[in-house]
């Protein structure tokens, strides 16, 4: 693939700076490093509130343009205040974000122009894993179902297949559907 | 554990309501089932939104006492426009409120006052995976660490077990550490 055949963008995607950065990459792998990071506060009962302002990446310590402010809590039914969506269902909007920018940056690549892309995430949980009244119901999700509509001047087969790229290189797919490690400290006071 | 034994709120939560809960579902397993879902919509680029409104659960259609909206997109470094954090910076978030509830909820149920609960999570992810110029390197996160900062009227090892039996009984930490499975359908027009 050579950037000159790009158009410079596509579905709001710069093709060309895309392909340059992936060319980047290839040259120096160490700037693909990366480290997200998120500060939580507890607010009460189960209410939590969480800020995203920096990350590091490409060698060098980043800021977003804007700091966003995401909150969690529990509804009234499982006896919290329902100040905002629980944190389970944060998983539904990481998952469909993912395969959504994966969608547009594969799509704009290959030259296909998209006029609409929607996503429904629907995940099943059965709440006796973490209310532990059962040793047999895992605590997560049993299972998530994510059903696409996507539009654009491609036939079915290569709309289908921009999906399906989009899954294998997913980033929220992959830690969803296989093992994360996870460590967890403490200090008290 | 009996309910007369505990006040009526501890740390904002309602722990005889939470213990009665516990009881109504011991009565009645099947309201414990959860659907949760959220709405996606491709906005252009990388940028997407999340809407939040209904859920399932207790036998019945629910609904949070908002609607809530949440976007996602990637940021300049990586060929974005930096509307908003990265999908995969929303699975951090999602771990800090699921632990913080059942932190909450835990030390309540046994008597204990927090004056503090904060934490930072920080995930390292090597972008090699999905960029698709390693094989070797994985997708996701290669692992993430969350720090808490606790605090209240109990001593450390009594904190310590608290965070820990959170951290069993978590539906995002097993939804992180452990397989869901996904289903991805699609239509296209």
């Amino acid at each position: 693939m050579t950037i000159t055949t790009s158009p410079q963008s596509r579905n709001g995607v710069d093709v060309a700076t895309l392909f340059a950065t992936l060319d980047a990459v290839r040259d120096n792998p160490a700037i693909a490093k990366f480290q997200f990071r998120v500060r939580n506060r507890w607010q009460g009962g189960t209410h939590s509130v969480s800020e995203y302002s920096d990350f590091s990446g490409a060698l060098q310590e980043l800021r977003h343009k804007n700091v966003t402010v995401v909150e969690s809590d529990h509804p009234e039914v499982l006896v919290g205040a329902d100040h905002a969506p629980t944190p389970v269902e944060y998983l539904l909007h990481a998952i469909a974000g993912c395969l959504t920018s994966g969608i547009a940056n594969i799509a704009s690549a290959r030259g296909v122009t998209l006029t609409h892309v929607s996503s429904t995430v629907e995940g099943d949980i059965d709440l006796l894993g973490i209310l532990g009244l059962s040793d047999e119901v895992r605590n997560g999700y049993q299972q998530l179902k994510v059903t696409f509509r996507v539009e654009g001047d491609a036939d079915d087969a290569t709309l289908r297949e921009i999906v399906e790229q989009s899954r294998r290189r997913s980033a929220v797919y992959d830690a969803l559907t296989n093992p994360t490690p996870v460590q967890i400290e403490v200090v008290t006071g």
